[in-house]
């Protein structure tokens, strides 16, 4: 079959061995003559699944028995209105930090529901940096405060965990998840869309804390009351059972790994490789995000002569390097390298990029 | 490996063929050297195995090409919500058909939104029947009829669609859908969880004639407007790829076997096998529902002696005929036998009760 190194933001990569072990088992799941799509989410099989996949997931997360973990629907488009819905009521204020495109789109659906307060925003240099924390205006009794702590289109990532002092610390970690430690205890609720370093679309991840459990709104549909769905572990009505058994396997692959402490040495390697060859490309290539503040998983570049965009991407492509246009709102290139994609992948870029500079410049 | 048969209420059996060609193209689709859980669903590949998904469930059921087809998530209980929220105001009547479990959950979130008026019911004998329609309490000007065409717990299926005038007729068609023609022009919207006779649970349908849309109330989370999504083409945000990929091949699949009103010959053939071998078992089995009422999909009976559930269900177990056990709120038995449930499995359940109901008679 053909290798390839695909550099999707999402669905992207996953796990080789992942793949082939789903691929193995496809038919027959441990000896049950049913595919894991086929078995009852009631039943005694997929009990083990959701169950494993639940304690693999607290282990690799250290997460603290206070909170609950919940396997939903919807991406994180549903948790931008649930987050509200469940945690403010409408003259409340919420605290929002813009970083880019996804923190906008999510205070753009929190405006509907509160008082949205725009604690920080780099919007003044196009979503290029992290604003300093120290200048955040924060509201002392906000309902909470939320922010991105990596824009996936900018690829702009948060060094450092927000003090949100007593008021919950709400993080959408969609493209960042379980790609370095994080200490869960700091924050009220934790969410992520699958599709980057969890697994299929389809399936959404949330920590949340119990004490912020029963608070919905009376309005709220009932799918969308983070109780309800605790309440039922999730299992309140049918789960995405065959998303939530491929996570695990993403979850049982990383503790092979050595867990997100040792995928974040070579999430740091990668990340290296690539931005060492925009650097040092002379003006070729261009990364826009501050150093400090550039993402480890969304690699964000233009060439410095744009109208040779196009001849990148088909040498790109004839090389098997998939995916790499930039996301249709900003342009450029963009390289997602989430923790299924490997070292070797990285390299066969950025081998290619100063192959391409160097026969065009 | 072993061969079983899985009688599964859902998610539930797939088609062998189904699944040996997702096996086999799990690592490599079509030569691209991904998987379709890799690929961005904004890229040719996805929009190919979309666009083709819709196009084929269009010709299966005949869709008028003023009607919406949506790929969504959260299963029939988001519908449930979503329903009110799109077609209803808080002062609105809505007519609900109360026929059983799924009836009841349908009707007390409807009732969170809107004022609910139970057009039939047939709980006074305990869900076992369709209300004759001569003798509904329509309401001349709701904003919609609702009903479930298929009861997958009790095993009670409409036989006939209602008339409900100038009144949006909708249908919650989680478990019969696509196991018979139906005419959609009857039909204002059509919902189906994908995990009966579609794919992999995490994928919701909703058939949507274009008049409907654009009738959210302000507060719907956008998620939760249908014309969002119709606009969005089931793109608004990332989609449950991989579920969709699977429910396309189901829809060639059935085109293969010759469409609709192929499968149902093989549904009315498995169907009659079963409450043959039930009614001509001197009352050692018997099915609570009444006969014009049965469902095709999910047949539901019980052991006139219930001390002997336990073996019988270790017998069919011994014999791999799996998940034969009644919903935990009814009890009994509940053999489902989807699309996708051949007429040797259902022969090999029937040469079973025969042979347990002899050696215990």
């Amino acid at each position: 079959m053909t290798q390839v190194f695909n550099f999707s933001a999402g669905p992207a990569v996953l796990p080789r061995e992942v793949l082939l072990q789903v691929q193995q088992e496809l038919t027959d799941w441990h000896g049950t003559g049913m595919c894991v799509m086929e078995m009852s989410h009631r039943g005694k099989e997929f009990t083990q699944i959701i169950h494993e996949a639940e304690a693999d997931l607290r282990q690799l997360m250290g997460i603290p028995s206070n909170y609950k973990v919940l396997f939903l629907q919807g991406g994180a488009h549903f948790q931008f209105s649930m987050l509200p819905l469940n945690l403010a009521r409408q003259d409340d204020t919420v605290d929002y930090v813009n970083t880019g495109h996804w923190s906008k789109i999510a205070i753009k659906e929190a405006r509907r529901y509160a008082n949205v307060n725009i604690a920080a925003s780099s919007e003044d240099r196009n979503f290029s940096y992290v604003p300093d924390e120290a200048g955040w205006k924060k509201t002392a009794n906000a309902a909470y405060l939320h922010y991105c702590s990596n824009e996936t289109i900018g690829g702009v990532e948060f060094p450092f965990i927000p003090d949100a002092g007593n008021v919950p610390l709400i993080c959408d970690m969609s493209s960042n998840i379980l790609s370095k430690p994080v200490d869960v205890s700091k924050f009220g609720l934790i969410y992520a869309g699958a599709q980057k370093n969890i697994g299929p679309s389809g399936l959404t991840l949330a920590i949340v804390r119990e004490d912020l459990l029963g608070r919905a709104r009376p309005e709220t549909p009932t799918m969308l009351d983070y109780k309800v769905q605790a309440d039922g572990e999730s299992l309140y009505n049918t789960p995405p059972t065959f998303a939530i058994y491929v996570a695990g396997l993403v979850f049982k692959w990383l503790l092979a790994q050595g867990g997100v402490r040792a995928i974040e040495q070579r999430n740091i390697e990668k990340a290296a490789l690539l931005y060492e060859t925009i650097d040092a490309s002379g003006g070729f290539y261009h990364c826009p995000v501050d150093r400090a503040n550039r993402s480890r998983m969304n690699v964000a570049f233009t060439l410095g002569d744009e109208s040779l965009d196009d001849a990148f991407l088909e040498g790109a492509k004839a090389r098997e390097l998939l995916q790499l246009k930039g996301h249709r709102s900003v342009g450029g290139m963009r390289a997602s390298i989430y923790n299924a994609m490997t070292v070797e992948g990285v390299r066969a870029l950025t081998d290619y990029m100063r192959e391409f500079a160097s026969s065009k410049g």
